[in-house]
């Protein structure tokens, strides 16, 4: 007789259901991959009876799920509450000490505490598996650890947020307006009803660059404050500009080592129409990975969306069952280090530059003296005059310069009666 | 004190030699990862002092593999000699019997002998593993028996063979014809020198999706001969037609379950020129997988050579010393059943033929009206007329039909005397 192994859902919402769902429909296949049977012993909510899409088993529900750990003892535990604190902690916490076996998805948790907790599984001798915490569906935590597991990686980048990703494809094809492309974000559920902002600012995809790094890199979780930039300030007027230029606009997560030192960033890019990044489009998530001797390699896929996370979440749970990879990121916590960071200010791009300006005489001269001021050479520079308003817009693509030298050459705009508005700023992605 | 880990090399080709060298510089790093120590305890190859890029320890070295297994007893082989039958079979049945872990990118024993040898591998409770037997360095075969394992997968598909993507993706960049990109091929590298036929032929992408499919569909390898149709017959002028009508030529491997019976087949296809596969060139590789509730993923990396195949048995190296997977296909042998082969008369495209007339009057109706014939209406038509000799190319995309009723129609073309060449055929992709 095969014992039985005991799960925990901590958690239902959209993600949490589903994946209650999921367990109960691929029991089977399971059974037949892993050789052992699964029970879903006890899931918990604030909720007992809110409506949900998939029902639940209301004789295994309980309030708190620290009360699932002791009694209940579950083998292993989903954590899909997707707090970067309390709560998620709390319950991670205490099933890792008590010898459980924990999958989440939660990002914000990994990201912030990955490293205590990863020494936490580790001393107790269970699993730690977060898959679905970077780019959903996409294995590519797996991928690192394993299938590229004896490669030298060198840069882990590409579109890690599918929400930006939606909103900027999204303004191109129908030319509407970020706010406007925002709402019906919200309304297809691809964006936070509430609080979309950590969607945004790029807040969210720079956890998972942090996530990434650690294990592509065998470092510890950096803490450092590198460049986050999210997409509140790009207009139609940039994602038309770009279009006439050839060029998109995607907000890109970069983790790479420089001369022995972490550069970690998020901010919008501007690539090529016709490369691979450029053609990524919709909720799509998509990381590409350079390392020796491997060479190139990109994975694709949906990155979003209670589908994807699920079979990351199963893929988890389907490595613990075989008793798969104890080292949550692949390696000893011992021998993962910190490493330095690389200084921001010698971050050097092509910058596009867009400018809201009075049309009249010598505005145009003033901006150029500025960058020739600062050796910033103009590759390219458009200016389009709207004459009712008296108003133009004057857009100026750079050769490549430091961020240190554009802000201090920027800076003067912020009090040039003539200059409408700071400057719009977005670098071109290679 | 942890047991050394005894390894034997078998083939010292290009790629033997370069795994040599890889587990010399990584022994460090696998050690780290592992917790395991390993030793190349034994080498073997037809050619004891061959030049070789780099240096073996002749001390180490075997002519006969059967007497490495019996006398140094290695805890894992790596078979890099690569035939699909003989003394690579030999030797990796004889390593599974006697308890050694077999690691081998070998793709035609594999897809020819899988079944058997994974059924020994599991009697013999060690492992066999073949992550670079399909897509060089990308990690399809563990995305799919791990990372996936939990989703229902509907179909496989891409670009498997390198030689033959570098040729179509070389022809259109040079406008050079089919047999000197050939030579440039060989002269690179990307295509066998001797004998390039089970690469241009299709016969090599074939094995990959034999093994894809199993590893997907959880059955036996296939042995049905569906369709099979390689490159040879692609000329430069097909490539610039296809150009002009905003498509691309690729050789597309494709298995899939249609109504529950296996569709596996390989055939140059007609892709749009802006979808991601018709971007996907040179020797790279893809694999797209549809599944649920994953969604549609995209695997992509450099498919040949020494380094991702390199990356790819190392990687296997690790599994093995994790002491991760026991089962070469994902499940038990006896649980991968046999599944019934969709037919091929019922396979339906739409299709680009290319006819080569003589330039008169009477010609072109005699086509139309056999297509009419049968049903097969005509979406667009492209007459090339050549005055100086007196010949025309009539191009013809149709809709839909099937494989049974195009085959009876072009039969007779078998026979006209107006047409100087049977029409050649590419289906279109989607």
């Amino acid at each position: 007789m095969t014992k039985v192994i005991k799960i925990a859902i901590i958690g239902l919402g959209q993600v949490g259901n589903y994946l209650y769902r999921e367990l109960n429909l691929k029991k089977k296949n399971i059974e037949i991959k892993s050789g052992k049977k699964i029970q879903i012993s006890a899931v918990s909510a604030k909720n007992r009876n809110k409506k949900r899409k998939y029902k639940i088993n209301k004789k295994i529900f309980y309030i708190d799920p620290i009360k699932i750990i002791k009694k209940i003892k579950p083998d292993v535990l989903f954590e899909v509450i997707g707090q970067s604190d309390g709560i998620s902690k709390k319950v991670v916490e205490t099933a890792l000490r008590n010898q459980i076996h924990v999958i989440t998805p939660n990002k914000g948790l990994i990201s912030k505490h990955g490293d205590y907790l990863s020494k936490l599984a580790e001393d107790n001798n269970v699993n730690l598996e977060f898959e679905a915490s970077v780019a959903g569906g996409i294995p590519i935590i797996r991928t690192i650890k394993e299938g590229l597991a004896t490669n030298k990686i060198s840069k882990v980048y590409g579109i890690l947020n599918g929400t930006t990703n939606y909103i900027l494809s999204e303004m191109r094809d129908s030319r509407d307006s970020f706010a406007n492309v925002l709402k019906k974000a919200q309304s297809l559920g691809y964006a936070e009803p509430g609080n979309p902002k950590l969607d945004l600012n790029g807040f969210d995809a720079f956890a998972k660059v942090r996530i990434l790094s650690a294990l592509a890199f065998n470092t510890k979780i950096s803490k450092h404050k590198c460049l986050m930039e999210g997409i509140e300030k790009i207009e139609l007027k940039d994602i038309e500009i770009a279009n006439q230029l050839n060029l998109r606009i995607k907000l890109l997560g970069i983790s790479e080592i420089i001369n022995g030192q972490l550069f970690e960033t998020v901010h919008p890019c501007l690539v090529n129409k016709n490369t691979y990044i450029g053609n990524v489009s919709g909720v799509m998530n998509a990381v590409i990975l350079e390392g020796k001797p491997i060479g190139e390699s990109i994975l694709q896929g949906e990155g979003a969306g209670p589908g994807p996370t699920s079979s990351s979440l199963l893929s988890d749970l389907s490595a613990i069952l075989k008793g798969d990879i104890k080292k949550p990121f692949g390696i000893p916590s011992t021998k993962r280090k910190y490493i330095r960071c690389y200084n921001l200010n010698n971050y050097s791009n092509s910058l596009y530059l867009r400018f809201e300006v009075k049309d009249k005489p010598g505005v145009l001269s003033s901006i150029t003296n500025r960058l020739a001021k600062y050796n910033i050479s103009v590759k390219r520079l458009i200016q389009t005059p709207d004459k009712k308003s008296k108003k133009a817009t004057i857009v100026i693509i750079t050769h490549k310069t430091t961020e240190i030298n554009i802000k201090k050459c920027l800076s003067i705009f912020n009090k040039n009666k003539n200059i409408l508005k700071f400057p719009t700023l977005i670098r071109l992605y290679n």
